[in-house]
């Protein structure tokens, strides 16, 4: 049986929009994500929320009916509400009519297996939640193994980047890890580590890119350190006809993973 | 000289909060643009800010001296305020220390000469102003002749749109129309209107994308109207190798044109 909370000074609806800002995040080990299509996402990912709200009119839903006897009988719980509390909890103006809490995930490098995939994609310092759901949903579309996220990036839990991934979170294997240590990961067995540069002469569309092609987006204001861009095997240029000199970085991301693809299956042709 | 202005109820920095607005900007002609990255970019173009507004601090910077005395030269106005002020009139937590107000733009489809470039962008009932700033931005990079926004899409001078185009919005000529008067506009000359579709089976890497080819992009979450897909001369798919059937919209239409620009390209070598 579906619970009704309608009070916006219930505990959980306090508990679950405290959950917009990364410490309460971090301390509960939970996140937001909003709209059917991204639950529908997770569901068939195998991700269920522990928590699933829904206005009246969506009672009916049949996506809604299935997910809340799945999390109910998993052990979490269904709660219809109003749609000003799913404003609430959002922060959105227009709000979604379905929201879940999920369980974060471990990101440790150790679970990535390289051998899964011959495109992944490496952020550093990534500052706008956008971007990072951006580029996790380019990950989803060009099929790359996962995102692993150097240094302090936004993050990919927060309810911005959620919800520009489009469920991607859910399917997109995520990682987060300090240089070093994921050059030492990176070292230990094939990889092909690329990034884009203006101190080269190499076209992006001349290299193979042997597979497994790791490619390294910076931070979108500084962009990469110069020492990680001297750890690349490969730096590549992009054709700039205009007046600036770069790309947005989770455009810049989508037009090298195409190019990749493109490389490959050439290969395999 | 420069005005010195510290209150926030002084009528001008009012009356320039305002322009956040689109009934306002409309009215007043007027928008805002931030950050000395984009202002310099403004310069560059020949647009020199009617109000440059500055913090203490940057009173000495070769581009604010420069600015001013053009702008002033001009009948423009510099005006010297705090952070304070900069950050209730760009709403921006971490206020840019220099803002300028500019003249709209005219965007009549007239304007334009689609013998100028092999690429244009053309987008339809968009949504987001950061999608629409970063396709502006990619415009720039790939030598697009311009962006041409279709039926109700989000105001291009907004302070997000402006932003995200990264100074792009002064540089790459733009455009707007509803649907029938651009087909008719695009019918009067040579042109190869090319669209992404889910139901094509040609891939986007096949075709010679003949001069001028205009890439049409749809609305975030409904696509294009399917009649206007079958105005199109060309309808491609790109690869979707994951769970979800559609990328960003600026991605998609970054991944494309640098794609348009690789034919040409090849064409002329």
């Amino acid at each position: 049986m579906p619970r009704l909370v309608t009070a916006f000074s219930n505990p959980l609806i306090k508990r679950v929009r405290s959950l917009r800002e990364k410490r309460h995040r971090r301390a509960e080990g939970l996140f937001i994500a909003e709209g059917l299509r991204i639950l529908a996402e997770a569901e068939q990912a195998g991700r269920l929320p522990l928590y699933l709200f829904y206005t009246e009119a969506m009672r009916g839903h049949p996506l809604v009916v299935r997910l809340a006897a799945a999390a109910e009988s998993a052990g979490g719980e269904a709660i219809e509400t109003s749609l000003d509390i799913l404003h609430k909890l959002s922060g959105k103006d227009n709000p979604q009519t379905v929201l879940g809490v999920y369980a974060e995930f471990a990101t440790d490098l150790s679970r990535l297996d390289r051998s899964a995939a011959g495109l992944w994609l490496v952020a550093q310092a990534l500052r706008d939640p956008g971007n990072l759901g951006t580029i996790l949903r380019t990950g989803d579309a060009v099929g790359a193994g996962g995102l692993i996220l150097i240094d302090d990036c936004v993050d990919p839990f927060s309810v911005e980047a959620v919800r520009a991934s489009m469920g991607a979170v859910f399917t997109v294997p995520l990682a987060q890890a300090r240089w070093p240590d994921f050059l030492a990961w990176l070292r230990a067995g094939p990889a092909t580590l690329v990034a884009l540069s203006l101190r080269t002469d190499t076209d992006y569309r001349a290299p193979a890119y042997p597979r497994p092609t790791f490619l390294l987006t910076g931070n979108e204001a500084q962009g990469l350190p110069a020492d990680y861009e001297a750890a690349c095997d490969l730096t590549v240029k992009l054709p700039m006809r205009g007046k600036a000199d770069s790309l947005n970085a989770a455009v810049a991301t989508a037009v090298m993973a195409y190019q990749v693809l493109a490389a490959h299956d050439g290969a395999a042709a």
